[in-house]
């Protein structure tokens, strides 16, 4: 193959070879940790053996999940967080799948980073990920893209996602962190519960809490958790803040919730068993994605394989086995 | 490994060899079906070769599916298609994967049948699937069971199902013909819609309809279908069909559309996409269940591998590729 070939056009001056890739993402280049990113993201063959490399340097990060229906008012939370973590001085990392969010502008592109007013102020490294295309994959790679975040020095990094749909609830059940946030008035405390996303939070927010409704809201949520729906296999009960992202009000008291609970996993062991979780959460979302690809790409393959199955010379557990790679023959008719 | 063992004891008298099991289905003994249905329900290594066997004998059966909201009236509806479509002198077949379902009764035990009033008068047979305990199997046992009915002869077989879940949904794909249930009042039209059920019927059946509201739900589902909501890419009119199970009125009128269904499917052509997709789906979830599958079997060595991950000497794509057997070795590090 060469550098002409019309089908792969190859930028050799924009080309940097993906091990010293590795080497500037550790070293915190903003522009190596996007290009990483976007290399996740499209899968690309040669990623996977960066990515293997930058796996080695992660655990280090707090993860930080945000979720809640859409209207609740995550971005704007999200970047209210930003400018009260970086006033401590943390190197925030945000990695935002919500499709709905200001965030996800130019993420359709794939390789575009967006730093807004907050990040920029506050060298925070904002990424949207694509929604679209990802056939399954959507979580694996946004996971992939907190690793690069994690492996560059983020911490805390938070991942903002809607909290609707199998792909999101994986991908924000990989934090350490997860804050559920609600509206008041939107009616989506009842949407919220019927997701199952309530169950989930660590930590539950109250957007809006200048409106008088938000103390309805409130006190559900307190009724709710006081019915045993929140987490019980914990010491740790999730206390539930209103918060007003606009003008500011009570981020600080979120922000050390937040590092209250990171405290907490730590000092009572519950960090190991969370981290277990979401390893095994992990390598069968992977494989569920690996499987689904290998459908895709080797679409020939698997037609020859439907075939064989609608004309009843073999049965779907044979085909299946067969496409897996776990048998190599099909057994004599 | 000996008669004694006391981890899996083996009842010598009672054993009968697949391929003798395989001949007694195709002859249509009653014994030898509810026997290799178990043994599908079980996940018996030897039965694979059974199934494999059974497989090539299907594909004459018409496979309808029946599903609906719980209390909507599918059991008291297929004792009514049973009898309706053995007036015809048909050999009717059920697999009942509604845990609600009366039918289910004895499916705890997962190796009993049982035939109520009408299946005894009618010759039919009826097996109900055990909703517990399958991981993820339970479409594909379901189906296996739908082979082996189809194998002996029984036609047309017919898949109870509650219409809410992923398992469910996948099972009920597989039938030629869907017939969906709603019933009046229950708000189910509306559950059903959120389900995302009503989409995909070929025919639906408006229960109780000596009851005044079913007027309602009738013009309901008919303003729905106007709105386009309904399958565009067929010449079929999904039918809005009111039945009344307990008095028998107009089963008559679903058995002819049913009928009339499995005709124009034949007629028209489209018989041959279903079948295609109908065995893509089959693959791909058996795919899915087969790796759940071993990773539970193989729990030590998936244990290795989260550790591995959470110790940071693997990434989740490198242990998902070894457990899927893609890879043999660990790269080195």
């Amino acid at each position: 193959m060469t550098a002409s070939n019309p089908a792969k056009p190859v930028k050799r001056s924009a080309y940097v070879p993906s091990l010293e890739l590795v080497r500037d993402v550790r070293a915190g280049g903003v522009l190596a940790i996007a290009r990483m990113i976007s290399r996740a993201e499209a899968g690309y063959a040669e990623a996977s053996e960066a990515l293997a490399q930058i796996y080695k340097h992660t655990g280090k990060a707090h993860i930080v999940g945000i979720t809640g229906v859409p209207g609740a008012g995550k971005s704007t939370l999200v970047s209210a967080l930003i400018k009260a973590f970086a006033s401590d001085g943390s190197k925030v990392g945000v990695v935002a799948v919500d499709p709905s969010s200001p965030f996800s502008g130019g993420a359709i592109l794939g390789d575009r980073v967006r730093m807004n007013d907050a990040a920029e102020s506050c060298q925070a490294f904002i990424r949207s990920m694509a929604t679209r295309g990802h056939l399954g994959g959507l979580a694996r790679s946004t996971l992939q893209a907190v690793d690069i975040l994690d492996a560059a020095g983020y911490s805390p990094i938070i991942i903002e996602t809607v909290g609707v749909g199998q792909d999101e609830v994986e991908v924000v059940t990989a934090a350490h962190t997860i804050v559920v946030l609600s509206a008041p008035g939107l009616g989506d405390d009842i949407q919220a519960i019927k997701a199952g996303i309530l169950e989930i939070a660590d930590i539950h927010a109250v957007s809006k809490c200048d409106k008088p409704e938000a103390a309805a809201t409130i006190s559900a949520l307190k009724g709710m958790m006081a019915l045993g729906t929140a987490k019980t296999d914990s010491a740790w009960n999730p206390p539930v803040l209103p918060v007003s992202s606009v003008s500011g009000e009570r981020i600080g008291d979120l922000k050390d919730a937040i590092g209250r609970h990171w405290v907490h996993l730590r000092e009572s062991g519950e960090l190991a068993d969370r981290q277990r979780g979401i390893c095994k959460t992990r390598i069968l979302g992977t494989a569920r994605h690996l499987f689904q690809q290998k459908f895709n790409d080797e679409a020939g393959e698997v037609e020859k394989h439907i075939q064989a199955v609608v004309n009843r010379d073999m049965d779907p557990t044979v085909a299946a086995r067969l496409l897996l790679g776990w048998d190599n023959e099909v057994r004599p008719r």
